[in-house]
């Protein structure tokens, strides 16, 4: 039952697409009417999807309406060992239970893109625990040291002088042990796995299997224009409340909007087109901000979720308003609260919060009293407005 | 029954060595008067020494005339997955019957050092064939991206845009973990060694165990003042002919000799202050190498045979006459001479042939004639002298 629509295998090939290699087997197999094997590389490590890591996924479930077979590859063997770039987090390694636990949370969000139910689901331990050392130096073999450390993120660190751990270049030799070990057809990566998804070329071949062919997707960037990270307050996770996502969607940064809605909505490209050419012509960004805010919570809600969600965004922020919630941090009296609110991302910079203070852009919400003293120390538990939507309660520890 | 003799290990220390790390627990451990178990690798793929290769062996020596035992670690689980750095080699790997072979032959040249009656003998497939993927990336941790190819024979062949192998950089993790598996107190490595001992000291104390001191030799020149290699015609092999070696000690260029003595003989370093006094008052470097000749057959054969070789080496060269022997070398008729003798590598250059030509420097032994034109071609199987000392027989196919 696989869907050889020309025109939907181009839009699979292209929409918020990188990279596709070899695009010209690729588009061969697929008008071939046969069910591919698609992967898709888990890491157990992070439950927490955020729209950003959602993008591969929705991929992927593209490739599932024509009919093809997702295979989910949970690399509960790397997690055992423990990521050697991230120093700190090394110890303590994941257990396998807590491997359950997050893959649990993982599925239930990945239900929301894909019907698990025609879904394979495999742990890497399965075959990679099996491998000897003359087999690790056998598949070592395909690769240069060269390749290795020319692949962007090792270059850019070894250009900075940071060290890189030998056993992080064994990595892409289990990323691409798993390709033969589930014969994968295709592989899908996110926009930073081009190298380690080659390897499962490299490795099948050694292996003498045919070569699976290969889709990165495009990177969405934070509502703030940097890339997206957990650690930094431009990041919307797929479990975010529809009010909180509603209200990150609108913060995008207008530039971003068209990226948004290529890559997080299922508008068409005309549709999207007339979206373009609406910001071009000055139509206001704010409202073609709210449809993508809607498209977005009505995918990983509801559309009544997304009505209530526009409903209360348009009350708080458009009258002026207060949100019912907003985020909080603590702090020790005392402390300058510029530096609570640089600390915790909310501007970049203290020049950021100067500028603002001066510009009278920061308030008390429940006084309405501006902050005029860029020193103004935590005294108590307060609620502040920062420029035109961020808000943030310092609470006193 | 270690015998602690100061001066003994101030000469264990010093003479013909390269490096000792470190050097202040290396000489506790041997003071302390408890057998040191001194590891040295061996490569079971090529089982010919030279007497390059001898050096670490008779530093081996050394430490067992103190009474300390030598465990030798035979490579075969290396070399059964064949040594990527060698690409022309690399099929077909070694099988055991063949390991097992070379194993026998290296026994029978190196019992003329080492009391084997009192060393171990350990095939490092014993423990490496054991070790998991997981294993080998926890082992990989301790070395980084940068340690690696910051070596000295890695960094010349990044440097000249040769491709390293990933597979080259577990080397050092098999070495290393081959100290872990022996417990060795100490290795000693050849000149070109220095980093993977070292890697023993790193993975042992990944292992939590006392870490091995390390002794490197230095490197013997090949007659010619190149690197020693079978490729060329500058090596001696321990298993050459009395009259081949002593004609080849014989041909060690005059500023190496002193290097020959402190390193292949067991003259005290007295005696070759003298020599070296002798060679700067204008003795005739031959008188020296003569003795030099001599002491080297006289290690690898006996006294005997080099009275006989050091007679027939007079009769033949100091009276002009022709070996018995040399070295013969196949060609087509019609081929130049010169390019005969260039590949062969009796020269180094066609410019070195075209030099010795018109200096009357090559001459047919037969006829005593000597060769005029730089260009004459092969015509016939000829006897020539080239040079003062190189002969050879070229054979017309």
């Amino acid at each position: 039952m696989v869907d050889t629509d020309p025109k939907k295998i181009h839009d699979l090939l292209t929409r918020g697409v990188e990279e596709v290699f070899v695009r010209s087997s690729l588009e061969q197999r697929l008008a071939a009417g046969t069910p591919l094997r698609v992967k898709l590389g888990i890491d157990p490590t992070s439950a927490h999807l955020h729209v950003g890591r959602a993008i591969p996924l929705r991929k992927l479930r593209d490739f599932q309406k024509l009919g093809h077979i997702p295979v989910f590859i949970v690399g509960d063997f790397t997690a055992q060992i423990g990521d050697p770039s991230d120093k700190l987090s090394k110890r303590p390694m994941l257990t396998a239970e807590q491997i359950v636990e997050n893959l649990k949370t993982y599925k239930e969000q990945v239900a929301k893109f894909i019907d698990l139910s025609n879904a394979e689901f495999h742990f890497n331990s399965e075959w990679l625990s099996k491998l000897t050392f003359k087999d690790v130096a056998e598949l070592a073999e395909s690769f240069s040291v060269q390749q290795m450390t020319s692949r962007r993120n090792f270059a850019e660190r070894l250009e900075k002088g940071e060290e890189i751990s030998l056993r992080e270049l064994l990595y892409p030799l289990m990323q691409g042990y798993d390709s033969v070990a589930i014969k994968a057809d295709v592989e899908i990566g996110g926009f930073d796995q081009l190298f380690n998804v080659k390897a499962g070329r490299t490795i099948q071949r050694h292996y003498g299997m045919p070569e699976q062919d290969i889709l990165t997707c495009q990177m969405l960037m934070g509502t703030d224009g940097r890339k997206m990270s957990a650690s930094w307050p431009n990041t919307i996770a797929i479990t975010d409340t529809p009010t909180d996502m509603f209200g990150k969607v609108m913060s995008v940064r207008d530039d971003l909007i068209i990226q948004y809605f290529t890559l997080c909505t299922d508008r068409t490209d005309d549709e999207i087109k007339t979206f373009s050419q609406q910001l071009a012509a000055d139509t206001n960004p704010r409202d073609i901000k709210l449809q993508l805010a809607h498209d977005i919570v009505t995918i990983y809600h509801s559309a009544t979720a997304a009505d209530d969600a526009q409903r209360t965004f348009i009350e708080t922020f458009s009258k002026g308003g207060v949100p019912d919630t907003m985020p909080e941090v603590e702090a020790t009296a005392d402390v300058a609260i510029a530096d609570v609110v640089v600390a915790h991302k909310v501007l970049a910079s203290k020049s950021a919060w100067t500028r603002l203070v001066r510009d009278n852009g920061v308030a008390d919400v429940d006084t309405n009293a501006p902050i005029t003293d860029i020193h103004e120390p935590v005294q108590k538990t307060r609620r502040l407005r920062i420029g035109k939507r961020a808000f943030l309660k310092i609470i006193v520890k």
